[in-house]
């Protein structure tokens, strides 16, 4: 079976790696992508978008989405994470063709869910403005939607923004409460698992090599080393690596039995310090002075744990196989 | 060596363990008590830590306190859990003679520090308006502090207002705040550690029979008796029993190698769903884009396990001893 996706993204390095994951994935189809800020602003993901899928040789309708939060004011995309360009700063480009859908992303995944009722599973790994926005455009979107993963949050691991906040969420918190809380089909996939799955440089050199240089393998490994080498700042024990983030959110879609999960309320923090945190309540039996963790709100399916070894394996063996076509360029 | 030791308190059932705890203890001198609204109002706070100490035989300075938050709106003493009067609806209570100091509990912290420099610890147990108002009263009292212990707060284990809040520091989160940032030697003993040690109201009842019903042993044994009802509904997998919570305040202060402690940053966070928690920074070594953890902020020294069989044992053993005099009664 094939899974019918929308990628919501904001390409962004594990952004490309999740979408070449998707790509090279027999059973998934991805049939749009939506891109909003977060690790560069929505012009460059938009960019990104088309210029990564292109360079696949693919056609994928990519529609434009939010340029800032819902409610929390803008912040300045994070250069030194994934370069300015998102892509780890490519010295050229080649000129691929490819334009904006002329909906915008939250119109485009309301549409979509209305043509093809209970088909659709959206793989959202940025801020979640787009799916914000979708509800308020289709209060009936769960129904419509199949599934919804996300890459967000945390709930043991401590935080990557803030000891308690994961960048996703924390980037849009408004947004991110209304997902959690509207009752779809949804997972959870945090910093408790993706920061179990650690990645070498050194794969992504081996990958260009086994795929000949091909453009899209080339264009990965540079955005993987200027990304590695962040992580080898930021946390030297890694080595030249980095976390799998993003691409982890496919994996749960094709491999959920790699997951151990626990279900249980989401609330996202909306202010101060600690704004961003997905804070989770995993007793659920307990009657709490605090107004917000009512019973009857829905659950979402949280990651808590990998095994590391088979996601690696399966990542190797699916970014490995023969999916690349020539790139469709002018 | 001997502890002088004044007592923050809010009795309420598991502080009376806690202070009895401490007049038990040969290395615990209480010097002092200050009272504070929390599991019952200021008033009743000062009523029982009088008549507490009173009915063991003992005349120790009460000083009352905090009659509510320093920001947050007042809320209503949780008589469900200790009963409207604090110990568990007692039939009826002897005469006792008594009044407060006429100092205010933030006023006597104060007076108390700068007669005794370097050499009282503080051990509270309540919300945590008087010391918030104690540090505003004199900037310089963490130099003229030995120490303060806290139980307050959770790092790991679910909080118990709130899925990520602890009631001491939910009830006063901005007090909290100021008690975790002043930069004195600060212990925390939360939930992480008080939800380990679990206190059958047997025992309570052994004491009573063992102390040939001493008047203060009868008291706490109806208190304990109903906190025991209190958790029976709330979490009946612990059977008739009570979490030791206040207690372990004092069994750190005279057995810290009980417990296996971590220290670091703990901000406490001030709105929204998630007020009240105790976020500790585990990484420490880590730029945070969320601004508020800047690395010359203080640290706290966390406990984060116990050796519960121990602890216990100590609790056992030192409330078993012949601590009681006969009861100044009028």
């Amino acid at each position: 079976m094939s899974h019918k996706v929308i990628f919501d993204t904001d390409p962004g390095v594990d952004d490309a790696m999740a979408l070449y994951f998707a790509l090279a994935h027999p059973e998934i189809d991805v049939v749009g992508i939506t891109t909003t800020f977060g690790n560069v602003t929505v012009q460059q993901a938009t960019t990104n978008a088309i210029y990564l899928s292109r360079i696949t040789g693919r056609e994928i309708p990519v529609a434009g989405g939010g340029a800032m939060p819902l409610m929390k004011a803008a912040g300045t995309p994070p250069g030194f994470i994934h370069g300015d360009d998102g892509l780890g700063n490519l010295p050229q480009r080649v000129n691929v063709a490819g334009t904006a859908e002329a909906l915008s992303a939250a119109e485009y995944i309301v549409d979509m869910a209305r043509k093809h009722p209970g088909e659709i599973t959206i793989v959202a790994v940025g801020p979640f403005v787009n799916l914000g926005l979708a509800l308020k455009l289709e209060p009936e979107l769960p129904k419509l939607i199949k599934q919804v993963i996300l890459m967000a949050g945390t709930v043991n691991e401590p935080g990557n923004v803030s000891p308690v906040a994961e960048a996703n969420v924390w980037n849009d918190p408004h947004a991110a409460d209304l997902v959690f809380t509207a009752g779809w089909n949804l997972v959870m996939v945090g910093l408790d698992v993706t920061h179990r799955v650690v990645m070498p440089f050194t794969y992504f050199a081996q990958l260009a090599e086994q795929h000949q240089q091909h453009l899209a393998m080339t264009t990965l490994r540079h955005a993987a080393n200027f990304y590695c080498d962040f992580y080898l700042r930021e946390r030297p024990d890694l080595g030249h690596a980095c976390f799998g983030h993003d691409i982890l959110a496919f994996v749960y879609l094709v491999a959920p039995e790699l997951f151990a999960t626990q279900d249980g309320r989401i609330r996202v923090q909306l202010e101060g310090m600690g704004n961003g945190q997905t804070m989770m309540d995993k007793h659920g039996g307990l009657h709490y002075a605090q107004a917000g963790w009512e019973k009857h709100r829905p659950e979402t399916r949280v990651c808590l744990q990998v095994d590391a070894d088979k996601c690696l394996s399966l990542i190797k063996q699916t970014l490995e196989s023969d999916w690349l076509r020539d790139p469709l360029v002018l």
